[in-house]
């Protein structure tokens, strides 16, 4: 009735992998570490076996650095900034430094980002709007080098733990906002419709609208992406037709701002003439003309939890049952949303 | 005539610092990789014979992490984005990865934050705005570590690589800018005056009314910080008087939005009523209502020369000369400057 001891859950030994690789010990070593020294197909097939046989490095094996992986599919998200405050925060207190990398266009051939990874050894690592793939999560597997994956844009997994924010509450909560205002022609510019985050805006929108007995109509839905410019773009659409929207809720705030600058150049007034809501509430939301109404999405805080929860995983020595944390969205009204006139 | 071998540019060795210092080689060789089991007596003692021989690993001792350590003093800062990436740029051109730190806060008892970085073994260090005491100058010296100051505050001194801007010639650009549109009552609200580039954009401003025979008002100088808050509180105190200037120079682009959110709270209109110049060039210039004038500093740009500085620096046999290069800054004309009305 003893819980199995550490050792006994591996299902392979480094020696055993080896020779069944036909190479010698040091040379899966240095796989497992990330060494350059290894031709390629030797390395393909060590991965494979370790891969096969679930290796997992013991924690005395594994000296790790002071160091947490922080991962952007690209940097060029505005609200990147926010999520590096709080991954530094935690790791601040807990004595490590983050390195900070892109996986988008990361690799180099021969070594893949995981590989680099795996060679520094950092005490975990936090994926942000990335998708790891199954090698990739064998890999940081097999050198016990937990990982948690913050806003998935896709589906992360049953096994892959997570933290996002409740997108789809959000998408009510905005929606609902300008229900309340009295607006009943309510636009609505999403994000990829690939990514979920962006798909559950969207259905909390269109679930507001269905509750209020208000019918959606599918030509105020415009597709986009989370940048500027698509606010920009789609917002002209929106805004510059006869039955235009008396109100809009935009993907994010950057779209948001899109849309401001759409509406300067029609002419139109925000609030007086549309209402807007954005997403994400960046700083940025509290310095514009006029303020944005927006849903706040604690990414700082949610970017602290991430952060905590990849230490935790590191610290335990089982491994743990899927974790998935949804931090709470609220909405933060300022003056871009009204009454509809006339 | 040979130039000299990298080993005669010793002035001791490791063995003679331990003799000295009275402790074993094995310990110096602790203090200079920045291990925790050293006692502080001894490293401090360690350190100051270091210093005071000005050692220098060689190369061949210094096996460098695929690392660059980029440090800001604060990571609050809003244009801290646009750094990351220059650097992030160049590193990942060169296979490296970009360790992020927040000086100011960091140190834990025993070990500082330049202990942490000679642990790492980087290629290099970029420091942001943060002043690098003598002591740690020495330290990353004696480890062969080459650091670059990017846009620094202070004077960074004149054998401290570093990458600026052409602060002054912003302000005397934007203050031109202001005069040629026939404005002759120009506020201005300035960074900390303990920052140098604070002090030369209002310098460069100055120059702009002496040479164009418009007297300086003294009472149209605020000073502040780089902060939104301050462009809002110094912006109602400057606008809200009898005779309030026609236009206003920020500090930077956050001050500039600090301003309009005053100019809104006051009911003028920006440009019919206040025309406002920032500084920075943030992509928010662009987003806000209306998008505003600003000198454009390149960030990104010089964030890539710093990290190609530091690169080149670690390539270098020799200890290079002292280095300083200023990037130019442009106007970005939109529309938050016009002619005074009235």
């Amino acid at each position: 009735m003893n819980p199995p001891k550490p050792a006994e859950t591996q299902t392979a030994t480094l020696a055993e992998i080896a020779r069944e690789a036909g190479v010698s010990a040091p040379t899966v070593s240095k796989v497992l570490n990330g060494r350059a020294d290894v031709a390629p197909a030797t390395r393909s097939r060590v991965e494979e076996l370790l891969r096969a046989y679930g290796y997992r490095r013991r924690r005395a094996e594994a000296t790790r650095s002071p160091l947490i992986d922080l991962v952007f599919h690209e940097l060029e998200s505005a609200w990147a900034m926010e999520v590096i405050r709080g991954v530094e925060n935690v790791a601040r207190d807990a004595g490590l430094s983050v390195v900070l990398s892109e996986s988008a266009g990361r690799l180099t051939p021969g070594r893949t980002w995981a590989d680099q990874v795996a060679a520094r050894r950092p005490h975990g690592v936090i994926l942000v709007l990335s998708e790891l793939d199954e090698s990739q999560q064998a890999l940081l597997t097999s050198r016990s080098i937990p990982f948690v994956v913050m806003d998935p844009a896709g589906d992360p997994g049953a096994d892959v733990p997570s933290i996002g924010a409740t997108n789809w509450q959000g998408g009510l909560a905005a929606t609902r906002h300008l229900l309340e205002l009295g607006h009943t022609r309510i636009g609505a510019i999403s994000g990829p419709s690939r990514m979920m985050c962006s798909r559950a805006r969207i259905d909390g929108y269109r679930a507001a609208l269905e509750t209020a007995g208000v019918p959606v109509d599918p030509s105020l839905i415009m597709a986009g992406d989370f940048h500027h410019e698509a606010g920009y773009r789609l917002g002209l659409k929106l805004l510059d037709r006869e039955d235009r929207p008396t109100a809009v809720f935009a993907g994010n705030d950057l779209q948001a701002l899109g849309l401001y600058e759409a509406a300067r150049e029609l002419g139109l007034r925000i609030p007086e003439d549309v209402s807007v809501v954005g997403f994400d509430d960046l700083p940025v939301a509290r310095w514009v003309g006029p303020p944005l109404t927006t849903v706040r999405q604690p990414l700082t805080e949610m970017a602290e939890a991430a952060a905590r929860l990849v230490l935790d995983l590191g610290r335990a020595q089982e491994k743990p049952v899927a974790t998935r944390v949804e931090l709470a969205t609220s909405l933060v009204v300022r003056s871009s949303t009204a009454a509809p006139t006339g």
